[in-house]
């Protein structure tokens, strides 16, 4: 975004993508959710194992949002028991880079 | 973050560092206010000016929560008015260009 943008009050679309940003990556366990899945595909159990702090219906709720928002999808298997798979879209993956730097905006900021 | 940090429960210290980043970032307002200060030392009024949908009240919260994370800094002048002056720490400078690429992440996922 160019500086010339910042003069003037922000752009209308600038302003509606970093909203859209904020949607996929804000909240306590959004932003983890896409790390832990990375490049993988994972099971729902595996997921709740890798963040045992997270409520079985928060976890659930947070995989609908980010399902409609179109950086992950599911798979459910017909199978007993039911198994269900997650893992990101195309589009989600080509974030990825992104999130794993979102590191280097809290890193400076640790009280060590 | 090295992968093999993935297929663990993410670190601790990692969670910390990613939960620093959602404390600067997450919010209604605080990615603005820091985007629409940038490089530049902005007077309070000026800041209210750009962002008008937000009232006195959050701002001068949000702009209080950013000065104790250390990303802002605040200057007040003994003028009648009073001036008072707001701009990006150092740190805060340093992760400007994290900040100026958050946009990547929510563009691929407008609904146009």
């Amino acid at each position: 975004m160019k500086d010339s943008n910042r003069d003037v009050t922000m752009a209308e679309r600038d302003q509606l993508v970093l909203r859209r940003t904020l949607d996929i990556i804000c909240g306590k366990w959004r932003l983890f959710i896409l790390l832990n899945l990375g490049e993988h595909t994972r099971r729902y159990g595996e997921l709740r194992r890798m963040m045992p702090d997270v409520s079985e219906k928060v976890l659930i709720q947070e995989l609908k949002s980010l399902i409609s928002l179109g950086v992950l999808e599911k798979e459910s298997f017909s199978e007993v028991p039911p198994r269900v798979e997650y893992r990101l879209t195309t589009k989600g993956r080509g974030i990825l880079p992104h999130l794993n730097s979102l590191h280097l905006i809290g890193a400076p900021f640790m009280e060590d």
